[in-house]
């Protein structure tokens, strides 16, 4: 035998982990050892596929052929999605600038890339989803973490974005409407704020819009109805209950959707072709839709009322998205310490605030509330049995 | 209105495209406007997905409930994939070190972002894979072209490697056996010298099998055989026919494991869950897939016969993959214009040479022969009748 040199991981990979996938895969490890786990811990709606989407899958299953797509996707979805901007919100995007994505990991990845060097910095607001501040960081991109916070609605504004542009000049920012963990709604008129001021200034602005649809107020602007300038990176994965497809898409101002494009052919050659197809079809299932979203407005109205009586406070306004998210408890230590706990005493995964905010996360809970009502009424009562006798 | 300022596109997307997917693009223009097109651009069975898989992923979606699933992915599919490498290379491969992932393509991008950082040095072969110099460009990795040729059977040996370390420290090397384009394969005791060569140095080895299975002499040896330290990127894209379901995998040393994971959590979430349900059945599709090989080794023998007729020369020695590649007929000016001419006159599609050799690569095309045998026959008939006239 020879000598054999250790091997290192790049400095690259020391990125925090998303915990709530943590969560999950402990989750699933218990679940399959047969513990009744009742999983309130990643951002997945437990209804299934619609039918109309299923159907078209087994449809294009059974001609047999699945292949690779054009890199921007299948000519039918990318139509379907410019369709989608006029019937809702009465914009004009051409099919040319709708870019099919591996979900929206993969959008943001591409947009990323595409938009930004190595050193830039690009504004997102804290808390957020640890997976901006993962992928920016894995890419050589600086983060710049806006605090936002309970008593001003969790809400990113343009005034924030201003500031962070003095003290060294944006590449980038991302605003998240409705945003993940908070549920925080832009308002339009603050949407519209955001854009001008980086539309004048040569900031690219990323629109996540992936919980558009799932809004118990004022339905989200696009950041698309005030400029053509923004990225919007959108998925199926939420309103459309397709998350294990993997599938969203990009809409990219028009120079740079060559600079995307090449990229994706050799980051991702295509996006799954069968979710293409069901993608498509699942437009057409509103009124399936429709129902899940009354079963999240119902359990958010349970949540409304039992995290207080728990003694949650500083909850965050839940306008949108299926997110629960608020300071924890007294008396109880570190969320990370509390969610590992309630897994194993009483069988409910939370994930622990330090995966949205890297200062104040230890004292924050997300719940995320897209399971079926009969499973949350459960997890609450199990919930109560624990800070009773905790 | 106010004034807005310029999109730009960042430094690091001014890759090169892939000019077999812009090629596939233009295929699937051609074909939706009801032109006769015959596609050898892509490297993409024309076989459907096996039936056992099929079946699988057909019950599956019939339970309605497709989500996300851990980031190294479902159990019962690394356990599989474990099994795998016993029973074809006698290899224990621990479950924990594998993971699951979305295509190969996520494999590279995993692979390089958990080794390698902005600056570091990886080598590779050229002619070589586009998307290994092009994704290795857009995370700062510097590739190391090592050029191969018709003489040395385009193989990249342990001496080349070493050279190209006493220039510069490598920090890694890829090879592919077999290799796109050229079908090389790696002898069994080059790849463990190319193995031990960067054990001893400390250089990181990604062993690119994607083409295992489909070899037409010696079966491949994985670099597994040889070591535990290399990172081994397979899928189930090429002798398993699952292209357009994006579904692979790696193997990974256990110290690169949590790297990769933490990485993919955020990047990826998880691999298509459709299609990893669909990828475990497929290891029992052993006999359909043997005659699916059956008709590239008849596809392989027409081009060996057709190719040095129509006047190609230095052909690539094809032990394994799918693929011809050779210099294209003197008289025909450059290997793109002659490819555009080709398409747009006898509606067959190749793939220009730049796109694996960016010094040599306009004298150079590639045909893919993973089409039915009558297509292949169709598209030599076209060409020799193109080259007759031409």
């Amino acid at each position: 035998m020879y000598d054999t040199r250790p091997i290192k991981a790049s400095r690259r990979s020391e990125i925090d982990p998303f915990r709530a996938m943590d969560v999950l895969a402990e989750a699933n490890r218990m679940i399959a050892a047969g513990e009744p786990v009742i999983s309130l811990a990643v951002g997945q709606p437990s209804a299934p596929v619609p039918a109309k989407a299923a159907a078209a899958a087994r449809v294009f299953l059974d001609a047999g052929q699945v292949g690779y797509t054009d890199a921007l996707g299948r000519a039918g979805l990318r139509a379907r999605i410019a369709r989608h901007y006029r019937e809702t919100y009465g914009v004009t995007v051409g099919v040319d600038r709708i870019m099919v994505t591996t979900g929206s990991s993969a959008g943001f990845n591409l947009a990323f890339l595409a938009a930004f060097d190595v050193g830039d910095r690009v504004a997102i607001a804290s808390p957020g989803y640890p997976a901006y501040r993962n992928i920016l960081k894995a890419l050589g991109i600086v983060p710049v973490e806006i605090p936002v916070g309970s008593a001003d609605g969790y809400l990113l504004t343009a005034d924030h974005l201003a500031a962070a542009h003095r003290e060294a000049p944006l590449a980038g920012v991302l605003v998240a409407s409705p945003a993940n963990p908070t549920g925080t709604v832009t308002p339009r008129e603050e949407l519209r704020r955001l854009v001008e001021f980086t539309d004048r200034e040569g900031i690219a602005f990323i629109s996540d819009e992936i919980y558009h649809g799932l809004v118990y107020g004022q339905p989200a602007a696009s950041a698309l109805e005030f400029s053509s300038r923004p990225i919007v990176v959108n998925s199926f994965s939420k309103y459309y209950c397709m998350t294990g497809w993997r599938i969203g898409w990009l809409v990219l101002p028009v120079p740079l959707v060559r600079a995307a494009e090449r990229i994706g052919q050799s980051l991702y050659i295509s996006a799954p072709e069968l979710s293409q197809v069901a993608a498509e079809a699942v437009f057409e299932a509103t009124d399936e839709l429709e129902r899940v979203k009354a079963d999240y407005f119902r359990n958010r109205t349970t949540l409304l009322a039992a995290l207080p009586e728990l003694g949650f406070s500083e909850l965050a306004p839940i306008d949108g998205a299926f997110y629960a998210y608020g300071r924890i408890p007294e008396g109880h230590g570190a969320a990370s310490d509390l969610a590992r706990r309630v897994l194993m005493e009483c069988h409910v995964a939370m994930t622990p605030g330090l995966d949205f905010d890297s200062t104040d996360g230890e004292g924050f809970m997300r719940l995320s509330y897209a399971g079926a009502p009969a499973a949350i009424d459960e997890a609450v009562a199990r919930l109560r049995s624990f800070f009773r006798q905790d």
